[in-house]
C-alpha cells in the first residue's frame, strides 16, 4: 500500500458533534473540553457554529466559547459560518479560520440553507472575500459528496462543480462530507479519481459520518488516494439528523487507533483524546460509542475488579 | 479496484458468537435462530461446537441443535471440531462440515488449547484424516494471526508456518483469525502477501473481529487481495474474552451492507438477516450493536412515531 506518513486531523466534535446533540451543553463544559482536546496534540479544532442560534440553539454560545477557551500555540481553533454575518460574528471574536459549507445535491441544500445551489454561490464568496480581506483563511464543506436523502445518489460530476466553483473562490481547503454515512470505497475512488484529474489532492479533506460502518474503510481508500486530511469527532459524537440515534462522524480515537497502527504520524495522544471523550460523555450524558472508549471502559473495569480481588 | 463479483460469508453467530456470550440460550432458541438463518441465503452456518462442555457450557447442546435444526437445501451445517472425539460425536449428529482450529501463536495455542503448537498438529490431522474418511470436509481456523494477548505481534512467517501444516493436512480452507481484533490493513495485506505467495487465495477466508472498528476496512484490504470468503457473525455476536464487553465478530449485516454497496454479490438477503439478528438480541437479552439493527430501530421508532401523529 502507498499510504502517506502523516495526516492531519481535524477535530470537528465540539461543532458537528454537539449541534447534531439535543442537549444543550453548558458553555463552560464546552470550553473545558476544548481545552482538554488544544491539549491532545490536534492541532486544528472546529469550536463552534456561527449559524442562526434560532437554527442551532446548541451553539447559541460560540461567542462566548471563542472568548473563553485557551489558546495553544500551533492549534487552529476554527468556526462555521454561514454568511457574512455570521462571519462578522466570528471576526469579533478572534477566529483563527471559518468554514464555509454548502451541498452537492439541490435536496440538501435546500434543505440545510434554504437556497439553490446557484444562489449560495454569491452568499459563499461574499464570505471568502471579506474572510480573505480579514486575514483569515476559510474551508469549504461540501455536503452529501456520495448521496443526498432527497436526491438519492450524488454523482462524481455535480461534487466537481460545486468544487469547481469553491476552489475559484479561493478557498484553501475542500472538505467533502459523505452526510448521511452510506459511502463505500468503491464510491470513495469514483468520486475521488474524478476530483483528482482537475485538482491536486491536498485541496481535499474527506468527512466521513460511520452510520454504517464504513467509514474506517473509507478513510483507507482515500489515504490510498492520496488525501492527508481527515475530519473526525472525538467519541463518535454527532448522531445523523437523517437516522435518529445512528452514529454521527467518525470518532477521533478509532481513526487515530487504525493510523497509528498503520505507521501514520498524527502528533495526537490517544490517551489525553480517550480521557476528553469521557469528558464530554458525562456533560452529554449519554453512552458514546466509539470501540477505543469500550476499550478504555472495560480495561477500568478490569482494573477495578483486580483491586477487589487483590 | 479490482474486487471480486461474488462473495461467501459464513455465518459464524451460533458458535463463535455465543460461545462468547455468558448466558446459555435455550436449545430451541438456538434451533429457531439457525432456521431463521437459514431462510436468508446464507450457505454456510457453523452451528455449534463439540468442544467439551466443561470448556464452553454455552454449546453444551450441540447434539440437539445439529439434530433439530431444519436442513435447508444448499445450506451447509457446520460445527467446530477439538479432537476425534469431538468429531465423533459431530458425526453421530449429520453435521455437513467440521472446523479443527488452532493458533498461530504460542501463548495464545497454549491457553486456548492447552498444547504448544507441535502438539496440537497430530491431535488435528487424526480429526482431518477420519473426517475426510466419512466423507465430510474440513475447514481449518487458525487464530492470532495479527497479534497474540500474549506473545504480541505475529509475523506473517509463523502464520505460514501453521498454514503449510493444514493445508498438507488436507483442509479444503483456512480461516485466518484476527481473534483479538487489532488488525489493520497494512497488516492484512502483509499477511496475504506472504501467504499468496505459496498458496491460492481461495485456500483462505478471513475471520475478523471488530474490536477496534477496522474489520471492514480490513475486509476490503482482503477483497483487493483476492479473498472471496469470509466470516461473520449476525448481530457482531461474540465478544472478545480479552477485551469484556467489546465487540465481537464483524457483524454479518454491516458487511452485507458494505459488499452490496460495493456490488459484490451474496446472495444474502438484508431484511431477513436483521430480522434474525432482533431474534436473537431478545433472547440473549442485551442490546447487540451492528450499524445496520442500529438504522433499523431507528425506522422503526420513527414508524411509530408516525402512527402516532397520524
Amino acid at each position: 500500500m502507498h499510504l502517506p506518513t502523516k495526516v492531519t486531523i481535524k477535530e470537528v466534535g465540539p461543532r458537528d458533534g454537539l449541534q447534531n446533540e439535543s442537549k444543550f451543553i453548558e458553555t463552560q463544559d464546552k470550553v473545558d473540553w476544548i481545552n482538554l482536546l488544544s491539549k491532545t496534540g490536534l492541532d486544528y479544532i472546529e469550536v463552534s457554529s456561527f449559524v442562526h442560534p434560532k437554527w442551532i440553539p446548541q451553539l447559541a454560545d460560540s461567542e462566548q466559547v471563542l472568548k473563553s477557551i485557551n489558546r495553544e500555540k500551533g492549534v487552529t481553533y476554527a468556526a462555521l459560518v454561514p454568511n457574512i454575518r455570521g462571519l462578522e460574528r466570528a471576526l469579533t471574536c478572534n477566529v483563527n479560520e471559518v468554514s464555509v459549507f454548502m451541498s452537492a445535491s439541490e435536496g440538501h441544500n435546500k434543505s440545510n440553507i434554504n437556497k439553490t445551489i446557484d444562489e449560495t454561490f454569491p452568499v459563499l464568496k461574499e464570505v471568502v472575500d471579506e474572510a480573505l480581506k480579514a486575514n483569515v483563511k476559510v474551508r469549504g464543506y461540501v455536503s452529501t459528496v456520495i448521496a443526498c436523502p432527497y436526491d438519492g445518489p450524488v454523482s462524481p460530476e455535480q461534487v466537481l462543480k460545486v468544487v469547481d466553483r469553491l476552489a475559484e473562490m479561493g478557498v484553501y481547503e475542500i472538505s467533502l462530507g459523505d452526510t448521511i454515512g452510506v459511502g463505500v470505497p468503491t464510491q470513495v475512488e469514483s468520486l475521488l479519481s474524478t476530483l483528482l484529474k482537475h485538482f491536486p489532492s491536498n485541496l481535499f479533506a474527506m468527512h466521513f459520518h460511520d452510520t454504517r460502518g464504513t467509514a474506517l474503510a473509507n478513510v483507507v481508500k482515500s489515504l490510498e488516494m492520496g488525501i492527508t486530511t481527515f475530519d473526525s469527532s472525538t467519541g463518535g459524537l454527532g448522531g445523523c439528523p437523517y437516522a435518529k440515534g445512528a452514529s454521527g462522524n467518525v470518532s477521533t480515537e478509532d481513526l487515530l487507533y487504525m493510523l497509528s497502527a498503520m505507521n501514520i504520524e498524527t502528533g495526537v495522544n490517544q490517551e489525553a483524546l480517550i480521557e476528553s471523550a469521557f469528558f464530554i460523555e458525562e456533560k452529554i450524558g449519554k453512552k458514546l460509542v466509539s470501540k477505543q472508549m469500550e476499550i478504555a471502559r472495560n480495561e477500568r473495569s478490569a482494573n477495578v475488579d483486580n483491586a477487589r480481588t487483590v
